[in-house]
């Protein structure tokens, strides 16, 4: 990740994305990441947080909401699968009298992995690469089979709350790396699904790279990536933890970072609490908490 | 579908997949259609085949092992999930061993929904467009979530038999219509997942349409395109039906066409049995079941 630091031309130019379907896009208003931690159980394999993931899919679904709207609107579901019971027909006929969905929902959402896909990449080592080892070839495959089972379920959760889902993954929308660096990352189907009123769910992949055949896109890279290109009014992290600190949260003395200031130039300085020597040429990984 | 039927052209010129993409791919071995009644239980809502899917994988990964071998190998599974039970560590391990997957997978395997997506798609009219109206897209949103929910299984169900199985989306990878026709199906990203040894599965999906907002693309479809891109070896039709019939084979005096001879032009004659007034200008859906 940190590789890329400072090099944000070599990524935009490498996007097939054209200005003509840039251009075309309202401003985003936000790409909220959930941290893998905040929406999956991280110590066994495969758990959905399935508490956290409804309150954080109801808190998005709030977020929106534009506020003219006196009360909330009845939340009707979108996902009409039939693990949920019988066909829901009275929706669908709520649905057809409905003449607007009264949503401001111009967002991507991007997550992590959590205890999916981690188990599968990291015994396999598909972030170093080498399909010609079987290993690496089935831990590709498993590894893609969990993240995308997560995306599923999030895409579910979030459509259940009545937003527009549309799960789009990374390498079937073609990203590629070159030796862990973005080399490939065309948003035009992003920007479609976006224009036409749908919020893209991305997540982190397992993509082909070019010069080690596979590696590991996380969420966070993927972010960058959208960031830079797309320029939202907020990005937004969602995670188990209070924001910021100095050291790894898990530390006992680790300090949690009020405010940090970032210059033009992407330098930053720690304003609150005052520390010494808090002052670095790149910029941190912000987290703002949503409650 | 059958607008298209005549349009080769307009197809291929209308996809953004490259000349030189394509040359660098060895000839395609086979397109595989799995019909949604081969696999799905067609009047159950959202319910697989379970034993239809085993013996469907089991057949496809008898059918890339390479004549050469004696005996067949230990199949090692690639779905490392949960549900399966604990963490297969020894298959890694056995992974981890293996010199080479000593398959001839260039292979490229198409879905339809069966029922799955189906109920989705038509209570809400998706196949008609009109994204404006909140029913359309959450239908949209519902049916999506009930096709990948399918190819997911089915990706799991390759992988169980040791088949290196990538989902990809036709939404995710760009697919569009204009007026139900396909006017942009970049496969670059299927040609690479080919080409680094892996086996695409897609599958029937709501897309975005130029005119009417969006629509259904058919399996069908998908596969009449890129039989046409790729010039595969082989297409075959796995159904719930012994072939092709001179009418619905649901009706008893269906009879089974033994032979049907296609010219150069398109035009075609059943050759077996024979048939009077058996002769058309367009090419009939071939069906090929495999034992």
């Amino acid at each position: 990740m940190g590789d890329e630091a400072g090099k944000p031309n070599a990524i935009l130019s490498s996007s097939s994305t054209s200005d003509q379907t840039l251009r075309a896009l309202k401003p985003l208003r936000c790409i909220v990441k959930l941290g893998g931690a905040a929406i999956t159980c991280k110590d066994e394999l495969e758990s959905i947080n399935e508490e956290n993931l409804r309150s954080v899919c109801a808190q998005l679904r709030q977020a929106m909401t534009p506020c003219k709207s006196s009360s909330p609107a009845k939340n009707l579901g979108m996902d009409w699968s039939r693990r949920l019971g019988n066909p829901p027909v009275s929706t669908i006929d709520e649905f057809r009298n409905k003449q607007a969905l009264d949503l401001d929902n111009n967002f991507i959402i991007v997550h992590g992995a959590g205890s999916f896909g981690h188990f599968q990449a990291s015994r396999s080592g598909v972030h170093k690469g080498g399909l010609n080892l079987p290993l690496v070839k089935a831990g590709f495959v498993a590894t893609r089979i969990s993240v995308t089972s997560l995306n599923l379920e999030i895409v579910r959760g979030l459509a259940r709350e009545g937003i527009p889902s549309v799960g789009i993954s990374p390498f079937a929308c073609g990203w590629s790396t070159c030796q862990k660096n973005i080399a490939s990352a065309d948003a035009s189907q992003i920007i479609k699904a976006l224009k036409a009123g749908f919020v893209p769910i991305l997540h982190g992949d397992a993509v082909l790279d070019h010069l080690q055949d596979c590696t590991i896109l996380s969420g966070d890279v993927i972010i960058r990536h959208l960031a830079q290109l797309l320029m939202p009014e907020y990005v937004v992290f969602l995670t188990d933890v209070l924001g910021v600190y100095d050291r790894p949260p898990t530390d006992p003395n680790a300090m949690l970072l009020r405010e940090i200031e970032v210059a033009e130039d992407g330098s930053w300085s720690i304003v609150k609490p005052n520390l010494p020597h808090a002052k670095g040429a790149a910029l941190p990984q912000l987290t703002i908490q949503m409650h």
